[in-house]
């Protein structure tokens, strides 16, 4: 028997957060219908981060509200601190993500506190969402490395994952932020983190490619159990002003990769190379995804041959 | 003890063959100086093909008597027939690489010859060109896949690297023509050649990225003893006429990942990104290798920084 895998869609919520122009929600809607329709399950809608901070994401109320009922389908949102929670609760979702740092520095940065003060401010989140019956995906962020710290001793993200499942977070995603991570590396992090206690079948992996290793790090998680992998289609995510550099892994390039290897997804392969294809023309942009532009490519020759035959 | 990586830069040759402007040969050897100042050691630098069939290529003769003298460097040149390693021993080429394939079709569609065909006019190449002290490097193709007749039965590469070694080939080049190469596919094959007699320090890999699998399926052939990777600067080597198709494996894509992982290939990161970024100024295009962009992002921000300083 070999295990499936589960993609988690981030497009709407990390892939948009950082895009300037604000995409219209009837917009972001139709993508998640792509999504859903290509067999997305698990899909990060949104953020209830402040409005003023991310005005992409100032719609989250009225994208919670406007989710169609899908069986099976779970709709995630970032949630920073308990006036999101209040939010995403008064939205009705039913499924929320939580984020820290393992990198001091990261953090203070990110969120203007220590480490110990966004921990104790998720004790409140994470106790009060699980107490209404949500389920919980707490983000480490810089696990394979910090741009101000360099590379963070594994045992950091340790002791921070042991303990946000000790609150009664359901999974844990270890976060690459700037596309830091390497092989040997992963397969000593994951070690570690499943010998002592932290269960790969809660443990997720968010890689981003700014380096072009994200799917091979991928791999590597995948050969060392885990089964939960963090994409946006077309590779959304990366920033905008900085041309070229890539974004979150491409969910469609793990779709190829899982399905080339005899792994099922439940995912559409076309399906979503059509919903990247739909998001190059929102965001009025090549996207950096692999796999997309040689199945744009296969599919203009197709067409070019049909018109000639 | 580390072992060291040899990379085998083809930008030159796989890189530029399929480009329809043909590039001035003093421009080829400005570019085979970045490469050599870089760090280079192994470099691809034409093809003794007719110049009719490839006239990007039909100033093999001179670049290969333009040839600076550098202490440790191995020029090669492709050799398609016994006319090509005539010509390509009067230019004193000291290197040669040989190339069939392991798909009937696709041998057949490229050389208009059967496989056993090309064997037998390969004999002649190699017995002559060993007998005369050149290096030989054999290219097998589309082990991973072919575009006519889909996977290849491993046992069809097998043979043909057992008779290439035999003739006198110092070298086996597994070509991943198509792009099609996958992580469990690459560790079968691998074994299976280990196994039967094709020593891991004779084989190369020759792995294309054009699903975005490139970087995983090389990382894979080091896991399995392969320590030399064929790659050219920026992934030069997609087809121009196909936009977005990516081609080689980028070479500094390979520089950064081993230099990550601690394992040294005597390479310049640095000096390698800008090898590639003179070939985009060259074809007047963006390459489609990955941590390119990332460096000359962080460049560009880092010249900002210097001038708002």
């Amino acid at each position: 028997m070999v295990d499936r895998v589960r993609i988690h869609e981030v497009s709407l919520r990390d892939g948009l957060q950082n895009e300037p122009d604000v995409v219209p929600t009837d917009v972001k809607l139709a993508h998640l219908e792509h999504l859903l329709a290509s067999g997305f399950r698990d899909i990060e809608v949104t953020s209830f981060v402040r409005p003023r901070w991310i005005p992409q994401l100032a719609d989250a109320a009225e994208v919670a509200r406007s989710l169609p009922r899908v069986e099976g389908a779970r709709f995630w949102a970032l949630v920073p601190n308990p006036v999101g929670l209040d939010r995403a609760l008064d939205a009705e979702i039913g499924h929320i993500c939580t984020f820290l740092s393992a990198s001091e520095t990261h953090n203070k940065k990110n969120v203007n506190r220590t480490v110990a003060e966004s921990m104790a401010g998720l004790r409140k989140v994470i106790t009060t969402a699980r107490s209404e019956g949500l389920t919980v995906r707490s983000y480490i962020s810089t696990v394979f490395g910090c741009p101000y710290e360099g590379d963070i001793d594994p045992q950091r993200s340790l002791d921070l994952a042991l303990e946000l499942l000790e609150l009664g977070a359901t999974e844990i995603a270890l976060g690459d932020t700037v596309g830091a991570a390497y092989p040997t590396q992963v397969r000593t992090i994951l070690e570690l983190l499943a010998a002592q206690g932290v269960p790969v079948e809660k443990t997720a992996v968010h890689f981003h490619d700014t380096r072009g290793t994200g799917l091979l790090n991928a791999w590597t998680a995948w050969e060392h159990g885990i089964r939960t992998f963090d994409g946006s289609v077309g590779g959304i995510g990366g920033c905008p002003y900085a041309p070229g550099a890539a974004g979150n892994v491409a969910a469609e390039d793990l779709v190829y990769l899982f399905q080339r290897s005899g792994i099922p997804s439940g995912i559409d392969l076309d399906g979503a190379c059509a919903a990247a294809q739909f998001m190059e023309g929102v965001l009025g942009r090549r996207l950096p995804g692999r796999y997309l532009h040689n199945w744009q490519g296969q599919r203009q020759r197709g067409s070019r041959a049909a018109r000639s035959a």
